[in-house]
């Protein structure tokens, strides 16, 4: 066994007795850690700005690009909503306990399937801080005990923070091991972690494609997760032509980084010519590269010639290919040759064809007249987010709450025994 | 790649495109098609008897034991047996297209949790052939393809089997690639299987120990069992004499080989004497074998001391290890150290003691006042059973229909785009 071993077996059968007690904590006690754990971080934020400035100044020194400092980077602002955040966990109605089915037997045998937290959770980041209180208060309201490990980048400012997550579970009486951090960023700690079957009960990565993707194939802990997010909008030949041109820019460039985001347009051969080339025109106006397929090119001098590997791509980037397809058959086919199961949307006005999208596209989440942005916990009315998850087990699109739970059955009878 | 990882490979590919197929296929066309093979089953009940007889032969001239014939064999009774099985699944409520909740946002938005096939089904079993028909159904009914792979000593039998489920499959216009069987039963497809992450979404095997220890050990795709069933009555205080004996004398020896039967007796310091004897008689009345802790010796001469392994030991046969606790909370305490997460009951008339047991215990099953054996899909009312799960991902407890199904979310709006 190597050290990393050795740390992460003490660290898990720690995790198991304080998930123990989390199971049986009833919600108010859970909350209030939550709360206490919010004013420690107003109270410490003198010492979390401190520490994510040792952080920065070592991620510059260390060349880390613009785009990671920013996620790394506090200012006060992003403490209070760190803080806030914490709070509105806190809000949320506590999963365990709910009463999922109740049914009886005909001999008399009383059946319950009651929501219980799923036990310890393993989270894995990178650079940003937040991640550490985000992920630390979801697994305690779900009843869960968790073991964070954050990116090298910033291990100083989730110390800071995880001191004051340690600070609200001390005043409400909860064991410190309730929310552990990896003292050391060493990548072994991972690697400890990926294999900690029967220590650890899931694994949930948050960060970038590389970090999901090696934690997809070494994990021996189940893995909850979405590796690609290559999510598509087809544009119907009976789409609301105002409809298709605003849900397309949203779609790609609210925000193009973030898994929710369209990166490939399908455009129906059959739709008026004129609507094709309004979206196309709103979406190079709104400074996106678009690739398309030659049919295309000659709607506008900007546009590029898609080739193979732009049907596959991922750009998280103010980037879209750009398709027509035949009709909604045409754009099922396309989907389900080269998405990722993630997020589609179809657009059109005609409801026969929209039921016919939803049905048959295989993705976690499938939208009609509605942007693919909408791809969010928050969205979905579940008050926070741990991830989405694109496997096809356990739990599927956004989880929060309820996904980082099972389920047992409770059978109450008055004495009766199996016959046969 | 070897032959094996090629072989699954390519009925990977068939089987997801035949999933493709299945997850739109209407309710009444899946069950046509398991009526039809109950039909095939019935009229080739004549070649099906002869495989058998080529397998039973086989097996006694390869040393197989008595038990291993008893479950290969195959008589007409059985035969029919298959059959109604089969147009009993065919029976079942249809789980898929299920709205799991609906629930509306704020910007109007309309959200649909639906339920839908989980994709391809592996399942990996030994020598009883029936599971060819019962599982090959299951994942049918449930929208699934399926690759079956079963064991060496049963071949012929599950080749002449899977012929009628074939038979049926064409019979209704589905693909013959919806259920698939190993066509040679070497082990190396069964290390491929295991392998096949993104080609196979889950495994279930069905087995003895080793087969389940040896999945779970290396598999790199999900997999849904229990490897122990080391099952728990706590007999309490406050228990009912009558409901304690009767319900401990079923808990053990209604079939000791199946995963629910009890393996442990846990009886309360605190119960009278007169009820521990009498628990204790009937048992060894009935035949079993008791190991017990000291203090329990003095009872009854045929008693054995039992020794440190006996609390973690799974007999599956008519052998016990009884101890004394400090009610329910020393109960609870052992069964933490000792259990393994399947079924555990408590006997008593004090319903609050009743409710910290169903609470406090961290198993698929509690049961308060009711024999362990009925941890069984059949009597959970799920009308069959693919096997039971001890795992706290996705599915807990026994898997019928449901536990072979996932969800997507459909969003219905009118051309909402996500602000900020």
């Amino acid at each position: 066994m190597t050290d990393a071993e050795a740390l992460i077996e003490t660290m898990g059968r720690d995790a198991r007795d304080a998930a123990t007690r989390l199971a049986a904590t009833p919600t108010a006690v859970k909350a209030g850690a939550l709360r206490a754990a919010a004013a420690a971080m107003r109270d410490r934020q003198g010492a979390i700005l401190a520490a994510n400035a040792t952080d920065m100044a070592n991620g510059a020194a260390n060349g880390l690009s613009p785009a990671m400092l920013d996620r790394l980077r506090l200012d006060p602002a992003r403490v209070e909503g760190v803080a806030a955040a914490l709070e509105a966990v806190a809000a949320l109605p506590d999963p365990v306990g709910e009463i999922i089915k109740a049914w009886t037997q005909p001999n008399g045998l009383r059946f319950e399937r009651v929501r219980v937290p799923l036990g310890v959770v393993g989270i894995v980041y990178e650079s940003r801080p937040n991640v550490t209180a985000d992920a630390g208060a979801l697994c305690l309201m779900a009843g869960n005990a968790c073991i964070l490990r954050g990116g090298s980048e910033a291990i100083e400012s989730s110390r800071a923070i995880h001191a004051a997550l340690l600070d609200g579970l001390r005043a409400a009486g909860l064991p410190e091991t309730a929310i552990q951090l990896v003292p050391t960023p060493d990548r072994a700690a991972v690697g400890a972690m990926l294999g900690a079957a029967g220590l650890i009960d899931i694994i949930i990565p948050r960060g970038g494609k590389s970090l999901v993707a090696r934690v997809q194939a070494e994990a021996r802990v189940p893995v909850l997760a979405h590796l690609d997010g290559i999510n598509h909008v087809y544009i119907d030949k009976a789409a609301d032509p105002a409809k298709a041109r605003a849900i397309a820019v949203n779609a790609k460039l609210r925000r193009t980084g973030v898994c929710g985001a369209m990166e490939t347009l399908l455009i129906d051969r059959a739709a008026p010519e004129r609507v094709a080339k309004d979206v196309v025109a709103a979406l190079l106006d709104g400074g996106c590269e678009l690739r398309v397929t030659p049919e295309l090119l000659p709607f506008d001098a900007r546009l590029l010639a898609a080739d193979a590997e732009d049907w596959d791509t991922e750009y998280l980037d103010a980037v879209l290919s750009v398709a027509r397809v035949d009709g909604v058959d045409g754009a099922m086919a396309h989907i389900a040759r080269h998405g990722s199961h993630h997020t589609d949307a179809i657009v059109t006005e005609d409801a026969a064809t929209a039921e016919t999208f939803l049905a048959g596209v295989d993705s976690a989440i499938v939208l009609h007249n509605a942007s693919t942005q909408f791809a969010d916990g928050g969205e979905f009315g579940f008050g926070a987010e741990i991830g989405i998850s694109t496997g096809r087990l356990h739990a599927r699109g956004p989880v929060a709450l309820e996904g980082l739970t099972t389920y047992k059955t409770l059978v109450r009878g008055s004495g009766q025994v199996r016959p046969g």
